[in-house]
């Protein structure tokens, strides 16, 4: 068999404990994980694409077959690019469901050669959206259970 | 990177286009593949477990890496007799999901170091469950667009 | 334009006031509008065909293109033989819209002919099922909200 | 304000960490909170209604205000016998969801003057199903991280 | 037991009638229920925070032990400054419910004494949204059925 | 029976061949179908409303009983102006039933003389949403397999 790449895309903004869960249970299952954070020029986020960069970097420290890159564009062309054999997701909810399933298959249409794998994270993370740690965040609430040390800092920071 | 065998499990009865589909798309990513069929003495299926098994034979021929088993008992218990890493899963609806979801969870507690992946069948198959299939055969409607040629004759014969 | 006859098909055991609020929104948009019982040998039903027929017909009787037919069989069979131009269903909840939209997509594929068309029944409707209302008459609940009154005399006889 | 009695139906064949968790957020929110295992005569349970009292009779000890009965027949009529002021609901999946979102507006058809009310149990035990443990322990699989210890005495003794 | 004050928070831009029949239900089974509408910066509403303060406070006028609040940040600093036992949200959609799980497991981390009920409104007012209403209002609908004569006046005021 | 006039509202931003695919099925179930395009002054679109009704007017040029149209304001209001029996929706998702069956109900409101029907796309083009096909053809993504060549060449021509 040959060696396969994982692609593993998002917006980490900014990476949560559910999200490392995710690379934990992934990074065994490929020779190569891609932690692919997205720079969409049109969508605003909280952190820049260097701070989300800095957090992913960090917390994959430990799992020696991952790396973090940025992509800007279509994520299909990414995966040509880094020679992937797959992309991962995490599914919590029915909506992730739902967004995911029309997504993959759209990906499918443009590359048929890529296929998306879904994990499920713990369900100690399960509730665990980015979103809403920004929007707790924003109102001075503590987010240390639900976000890594660095990303409690940068994304604090945002609101002072 | 160890070399990662997957499991796809389920009953099989009978095996259709959309259980191929996610054959197809799972092989090349593992080294090795086992179709697992389930023997459950307290559900009763259509097909017993050689007949079922044949027709995953049939149809896994050109896939290598691939070979069909049957189990008895818990899916974990089988995952550990055959040195498995993961869990090969199709997600069609949101049923399927949340069932699936469950299923997962449990299974994780009971057996941690096996992970559950979800692959999407093409939209070509998503709406072909075994359940209707055998519902439409038992009526003598013609199933040909649902499932591969052996199973046709051998569900039919049932219903003679 | 051809004039159209839609089929209305349940098992209708009983026929509920969610199911009239069907009828009398389909009936005004077709030239003919058939509700049609199952007969289904592998089913129990709690009322027989000819007492789930007579409780239609008593309900049906103000709309004039309707009339009441059993099937047994594939519904797409029994389609073709009334020369129907679509299959009208009620949605309720999202397990309803999974299970129908797996069961339009295979009837599609077996009599691409024919279209399936939902309706929402009213909100005062919407969560009425006759699985609940088999429940509740057979502890001797009072189901004179849920079902007309010559299906409350045929289920509460069943319970005597 | 008058004293609020609050029941939490259910069939806790067997009663699991994840009604456990249900009973010990309602319990200080009510005056007296009834734990209600039901008596269906035509459902086959795989704990007799004996059995599954003492699992939560054991289980409910230190919860002052919580007492274990069993009811036969509609939860409407049992309610009013016990002058309840609301049913308690555990929450997990969006098919729970569904299904008590419909019995509860039927329940309030039949007795208006009770409210359901629904608690999320711990993401922790949100994967347990009663069903699921019973056909992990009829494989001989240990179920001692979803169910109390009685519990799974019981259970485990079925299948010997 | 001690004496339980529940809050139904909202952004009620503007009240709806399902609100109301929330509230009705809910006023009975605690000693005190607040209102709280939520002043979000960052989210433009149609009504200001007076506005809608004032409808809910003519809408509540016959239920003794309710009474209407805003609050700015984090609901559950709200709640520990209120003292509350419990939070009361309405369920209505699938949508609804996975979005209130998330929320509900994300406050029950920030702060585990207090619980989150939820109840379902009566169908006749399952299908109000505050959204679909300001929209119809928008374009001249008459939204009379779906909001009480303040609100109407207040939204359309806006509107001229 | 009256001849009914059947209306197929949406922003079709573009018109997608999922939408091709229900105006294909619908048409030749009544006697006149309306593409009703929404003019929509608070929503930004990507194509301003003469392109998108080009569009439509092209695609649909072999359905003999269609024409676009494009409206403003309450949807409601454009189908008495249009004498229209009943209004014609597309379901792909859960998603989409949830927000179609609130709009249904509230439409039925303002009008209860008008019927909202259903009807599921094929397969193919399930998972197709305008949402989608515009990211993708802003990073340059080939869309030809979602949009028709108009629809394509007007929908480039934005990003360039």
């Amino acid at each position: 068999m040959s060696k396969i790449t994982a692609i593993y895309p998002g917006t980490f903004d900014p990476l949560t404990y559910g999200h490392i869960d995710i690379i934990e249970r992934a990074s065994p299952l490929f020779d190569k994980l891609i932690v692919a954070a997205a720079v969409n020029s049109s969508k605003t986020t909280l952190l820049n694409i260097e701070e989300r960069l800095e957090i992913i970097n960090v917390s994959i420290i430990e799992y020696n077959n991952c790396n973090a890159e940025s992509f800007e564009g279509l994520l299909t062309d990414f995966a040509v690019k880094q020679n992937a054999g797959c992309i991962i997701r995490g599914l919590r909810t029915v909506s992730d469901f739902e967004y995911e399933y029309q997504m993959a298959l759209m990906n499918r249409k443009i590359l048929p050669d890529i296929e998306t794998l879904f994990l499920m994270p713990s369900e100690k993370f399960s509730y665990i959206s980015s979103t809403l740690v920004r929007e707790i965040a924003k109102f001075g609430g503590d987010v240390k259970e639900f976000i890594p040390p660095l990303a409690q800092k940068l994304v604090n920071a945002k609101f002072r």
